[in-house]
């Protein structure tokens, strides 16, 4: 009853389809962040729902933990397996099983990225319309109920989920809805599912909601003589209504990050990058009336991106912001967070977050999917300076406590992963211990990634 | 231990909040349609969150159920204590607590109806867009996760409620979320209570989603040769993604019974009842689009309503169906009952069932909001007539079967209740046992609406 014999019956029943490899171990033992790694002992690569199955089973026989990893690309260390035991990479479960074009949805395996999915429907004028910026495994954007730049007008995974298939911690196969609409045929298993970061059940097989793509797009950017600004035009064009596609705020040093690292030619300001999705005319409509609140704000003029190349290269930019935060300080270790706040309180929670980082003296970009009153930060490090990762600490306990006040949630879309969970308690209260419940209910022996999400021991 | 011991500690608790009068007793005993009586042992009124946990603690002490009640419209018997004890009427839970129209969002109690709820928002602008025709508890409508007429544009219950306060088996009070649109921090709690029909929790807050009202609204109705012609208009409309507000389908016997209950002058043919919302552009845009698909499947002419007034009329005939088709058989029986299929399958299951009704020689109007692939039929039995009871049983036993094969739900929006339990392990499977099992971890001595949606005896 232990990881090593868990292991080792595994071999028997998987043959190469599992590694012990140091690479293969420290691979999925990393997290996209600062956080400190963890090998996995072993690493499984099922390829069937039945394979998914057989190995919980064998895990659960030994009580070894069992740790779901998509594209490793969650920020708040997610997959990391904090207890050890075997890391069940999802990746070669990627085929998109079913597209019903009539119903506007798609059968995928976990395995499937988004970008893949996308490749997969351009031929059908359909897509999936969820987009975290990384091209990360749809399994794991299910789990950590990932979002992104769309959300504002798509939803979040939350939304475009409709049903699942989920091996549970005794290797019970379950399906979790049908592929109806709607249904009010008992409880939301599948909403369940979803956000819980692989420590309920392995996903095996989702259906997705599909929008049809747009008959016209455009793109735009502009910028702002000050963070309130752009905010302010955001809560504006959200309390109005206009069903903007996109509506993304990147401060000045984001700015001038995208200048670095992207050759881009941005005035260093704050700006917000827009999309507008529709008919013709509707687009025409919705950019007039933005175009309206940015001047009622002292914005610029939009500069648009007409054709597919331009847009594609705009929102690559953003996607790339990350990265491109980076290049502000080569070399640094990053911190990245996300809070999420009644847009109400948008524009108090980002200046007074602004004035935080400065009074600091550390180098923090921030932007945000501010139709959503969702935003980020970026802290970048000297390596090895202790006062700075303090300070970064220091500001990231204020930030999360910032979103608890202003009635918000310490995250927005990265997930709890190890960076949140030491807050679980404060935005909870009681309803954590009834996660803990439930857990206990599913997964009584706390085999799917424990250390996470719930307070069990 | 019993019932008897629970209700003579509420009295104490609740002097005259707690009634046993036979009147309250039968009324919180009864259901809109055919299902058995069986009046509660007592009903409570509580008038506060606290109080509401100090019942259900006096409750769970003594074992004595206790079943939430809203206004007692749900059509499956899912608020009649199948195994006696108290009903928890929550109607004096009224109060809107606080509507932010910057965040476009509302906090009430659960016992504001949503007639209630959209009269106090009419000054602000914005309106709650889910509508199941009666007049039901906001709280009652998450409970059964019901939605209506407007879900094909504005979603159901699930897309609506952001947050909850929940009393749960033991009494402890929690909140489910916060104000923020959107989360990745831990369970989502909230949509496990939503459809959950008071097995779970009892609803004593909840924060909705509010739309702003649109700048333009136009109705329509248009009549069609026969059903195929009006399911496959839908579909159309639908797949083209014409965001249309409302699409309703009645066949020729609602057309009717309309006539007959409403003083209309429809000829007895399959209609669309159509709504569009918007800016006055997007309105005519979206009308032209639908009238073009309309006149290409043989519809007739759209006939407006453009003033509220008319749009209103409207409206209230539609909502009053279920009433009107009883008209078509006055002093009957009448038997309602929802399904819900991938619309793909929409015109093969709403034809198939109009010709299995048809051989069945029973009455049975049929409606539905078919942009979900949701649809409607109702049965008007002779009361007393047995053979007509068992024709109807068979009836809706095999449209449950059939929304099944079809890849469907047995429920689209009604819920479980009585009238569904016999089909949850049919459509779940092993799911069922899992809900049962987060049942048991929720409210382990089963007090909490017992005898409904899980398996537990
Ligand atoms: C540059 C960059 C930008 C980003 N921007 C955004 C953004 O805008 N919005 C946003 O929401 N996120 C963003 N992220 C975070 C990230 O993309 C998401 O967290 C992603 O959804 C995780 O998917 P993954 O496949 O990488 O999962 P992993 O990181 O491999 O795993 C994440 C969690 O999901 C679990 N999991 C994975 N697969 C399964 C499965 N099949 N069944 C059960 N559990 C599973 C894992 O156990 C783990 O707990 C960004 C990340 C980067 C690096
Ligand atoms: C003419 C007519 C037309 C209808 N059309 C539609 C339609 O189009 N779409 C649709 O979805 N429904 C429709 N319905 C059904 C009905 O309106 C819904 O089921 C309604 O949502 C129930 O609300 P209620 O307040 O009446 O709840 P009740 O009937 O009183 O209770 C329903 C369930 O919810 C639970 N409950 C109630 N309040 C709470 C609470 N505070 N906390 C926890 N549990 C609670 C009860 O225990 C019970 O299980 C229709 C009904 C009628 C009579």
């Amino acid at each position: 009853m232990t990881i090593e014999t868990a292991i080792a019956a595994l071999k028997d029943a998987l043959g190469d389809r599992i590694s012990t490899s140091r690479a293969d171990r420290e691979f999925h033992g990393r997290s996209e962040t600062h956080f400190p790694d963890r090998p996995a002992d072993a690493v499984a690569f099922p390829e069937s729902t039945e394979e998914v199955s057989r190995i919980v089973r064998i895990c659960a026989d030994h009580g070894c933990p069992i740790i779901a990893w998509g594209t490793g690309t969650s920020l708040e260390a997610h997959a990391v397996p904090v207890r050890g035991g075997v890391s069940l990479d999802m990746m070669r479960m990627n085929r998109v099983l079913a597209i019903h074009p009539e119903d506007m949805d798609v059968v995928v395996q976990p395995g499937v990225t988004r970008e893949d999915l996308n490749a997969e429907l351009r031929a059908t004028g359909l897509f999936f319309p969820v987009d975290p910026g990384a091209n990360a495994s749809l399994g794991g954007m299910a789990a950590t109920r990932a979002s992104g730049t769309t959300a504002v007008r798509y939803g979040t995974m939350r939304e475009n989920v409709l049903s699942m298939e989920v091996v549970l911690a005794d290797g019970r196969i379950i399906r979790t809805g049908s592929r109806a609409r709607k249904s009010s045929a008992g409880y939301d298993l599948t909403h369940l599912m979803i956000g819980s970061e692989g420590t309920l059940g392995i996903i095996t097989e989702m259906t997705l909601r599909l929008q049809g793509q747009p008959e016209a797009i455009s793109a735009a950017i502009c910028d702002f003589p000050d963070i309130s600004a752009a905010v302010d035009t955001v809560i504006e064009t959200i309390q109005m209504a206009i069903p903007v596609a996109r509506i993304e705020f990147v401060d000045e040093l984001t700015a001038r990050a995208f200048n670095i690292y992207a050759k881009a030619d941005l005035p260093e300001r704050p700006h917000l990058f827009l999309e507008f999705h529709g008919s013709e005319n509707a687009v025409r409509e919705q950019a007039e009336t933005v175009g309206e609140i940015v001047r009622s704000h002292g914005g610029g003029d939009f500069r648009w991106s007409t054709k597919a190349e331009e847009r594609t290269a705009l929102w690559k930019m953003r996607h790339n912001a990350f990265y491109a935060q980076k290049s502000l300080k080569p070399e640094s270790d990053a911190i990245a967070t996300d809070i999420c706040v009644p847009i109400s309180r948008l524009a108090e929670a980002v200046t007074e977050t602004r004035a935080d980082i400065e009074a600091s003296g550390l180098l923090g970009p921030m932007l945000g999917h501010v139709g959503d009153g969702n935003f980020h930060c970026t802290f970048l490090l000297t390596p090895g300076a202790e006062a700075e990762k303090r300070a970064a600490k220091d500001l990231l306990h204020r930030l999360s406590l910032r979103a608890l006040d202003m009635g918000g949630t310490v995250t927005g879309e990265h997930g709890v992963g190890i960076g949140k969970l030491g807050y679980m308690q404060q935005e909870h209260g009681e309803a954590w211990s009834v996660m803990s419940e439930i857990k206990r209910a599913l997964d009584p022996d706390n085999i799917l990634n424990p250390g996470k999400l719930v307070a069990l021991n």
